[in-house]
Parts: C-alpha cells; sequence; structure tokens
C-alpha cells in the first residue's frame, strides 16, 4: 500500500488499472497539468489515461466540468466539494472509471481568503467520490509538486482500495 | 522576435496578451498537459492562460475538442488539420481567444504508421488556424519536452503576429 506521503510510482498505478480495465482522467486547477503529464509519462499510459481537463479560471470549474456554480459562489474554487466536483466532472466528461482533481492556492497572493498552500484533492469514481485537505508551505513551485505527488498518492490508494473490495482475497 | 528553434519566455508571453487583453487555452495529447503546465508556472498567469483540455484518447480528440469524426477515421490524430481543429476547439470550449494544440507520436512505438518525433502543432484563433509538423529525435521524453517548447515558441510567434497586425506603427 502507498501510505500517505509516500512517493506514488505512476507506472505501478498505470498497471493496476490495466489490470481491472479501469481508465482515468483529471481535472486540476493550481498544478495546471501536472498530474496528467505524469501520468502519460509512462510508456503504454494510453491503455488506461483518458485525458485531462484544466479548469484555470474558476468559471470552467462550472461550465467545463460541471462544478455547481452555487458551490463556487458561496466558496470559491478552494473548497473540499469543489475538488470532489471536480473530479466526478472528469470521470463523466472524459468517461473514466477514476478521476482525480486538484484545487488550491500556489501563491505567492492568497486566494479567495486562502493562505498559498490550502489545497484540496478531490477523488471520484461512478456514485462515490472523497476529498484530502493538505496544508502545504514553500514557494509557488514547491507547492505545485508537492500536491502532483500528493494527487499521485491519494489516486493510487483510492485505486488499490476499489482494487481491495473488488477481490476480497486478494 | 522569436525565430523559429528559440526558446520562448512564457512569462513574455503572458505580459503579450495581458496587454492586449487577450486569454490563451491549450489542447494537448502526446505532451499530456506540460505547455499548459508551463503557462501556468509564470505567476499572474490567471489574468491571461483560461485552461487546457488533455485529449490524449483519440476519441476525446472528437467527444471533448469537437475535431471531425471522418477526419479521425481517414487520418487517425496525427494530422495538420486534426491539430489545427484542437486548437480551435480549445478556443471555442474554453473560450479564450488563442489556442494551441500537441498531437503526434512519443514512442517507444510507432502509431497510426507514423515513426516516433513525427508531431503537428495546431494554432487558431476565432476564425483563423494554422499548423506546424515538426520531426523530432530523441527518446519518449525528449519528443515531448522538445514538442513543449517548438509549441510555445510557435504559439508566441502567433500571437507577436496577431498583436503586430493589430498595431501597424509598433
Amino acid at each position: 500500500m502507498t501510505a500517505p506521503g509516500e512517493r506514488a510510482d505512476p507506472a505501478d498505478l498505470i498497471e493496476l488499472l490495466v489490470a481491472h480495465s479501469w481508465t482515468v482522467a483529471t481535472a486540476e486547477s493550481l498544478t495546471g497539468g501536472l498530474v496528467c503529464a505524469r501520468l502519460v509519462d509512462v510508456p503504454g499510459a494510453s491503455r488506461a489515461v483518458q485525458g485531462g481537463i484544466v479548469a484555470y479560471q474558476t468559471g470552467l470549474k462550472g461550465s467545463v466540468l460541471g462544478v455547481d456554480g452555487g458551490l463556487l459562489d458561496r466558496h470559491g474554487a478552494v473548497h473540499a466539494r469543489v475538488a470532489e466536483q471536480m473530479a466526478q466532472g472528469a470521470v463523466d466528461r472524459l468517461g473514466a472509471t477514476f478521476g482525480v482533481a486538484t484545487t488550491g492556492v500556489a501563491g505567492p497572493a492568497s486566494e479567495d481568503g486562502h493562505a498559498p498552500g490550502t489545497v484540496f484533492l478531490g477523488l471520484a469514481r461512478s456514485g462515490s467520490s472523497a476529498s484530502v485537505p493538505l496544508h502545504l508551505s514553500g514557494g509557488r513551485a514547491e507547492i505545485r509538486n508537492a500536491t502532483v505527488e500528493a494527487a499521485l498518492s491519494a489516486l493510487t490508494r483510492f485505486v488499490r482500495e476499489a482494487a481491495a473490495a473488488r477481490q476480497p482475497g486478494s
């Protein structure tokens, strides 16, 4: 298992997805495409990676990913439920088994009253979703890179849990 | 001006876009989100970067980006017109002034009869589009990184030409 904080190997994740005929898609804000790029970096990634959506502007999180507009109006884009709905939007829009999402503040300035390093990860599959809050420190690049690593680890745990539930004896 | 092959600075591109109140969006295949990530890497990128779509699977180039299905059926995804239509899809779907797209073969295997290193860039704004063929060598990472650099350079030239056309005296 990948424990929280442990560095996940995207190649292992791709193999696990392929073994179950599962696919994955991403929905990113502050990471700007880096989570998807790390998945695509694996040779043979096309067996499991559908694609991704970078919804950098808040409005696109609603119009392209289907995040609830009232939620965005009330809380802004840096919110656990926004992260979950972004991940669900990736699943729905890109036809994937699993979705992973990132939203938060990379800095240098605060956004919507949240300090740099305030980040939420979203995880989803059809009918279920979850979020992971992160409190990161460092500069813009460090926060983004730490978010990418945390997203890959959280996605790996989420997929492994689904695999374990499917095969109780394994 | 950025000559072909010269390394473009995304920060200069963002400043140019902001100066004209223009925005940009990306549509990526083999680069998997890296072009968008390079743009978002610039502090203050949110003033000009709308977002991006990674349509890694061929079908998503049609369903999410609006590339003509007949074109994809006849030629596959590695084609100049596919690159142009992907860029146009980014403009339309993400509401941007300019779109840039990448499609091609990163390897290690050939795809649709094209050798690794066969890449097309697409550029678009409302009502006009262009493509740039690339013939790259090296491994999977080198081809992807060279495609990212070429896409940023080509986009910068495209935007500068639009700026020059808008301000004949500059």
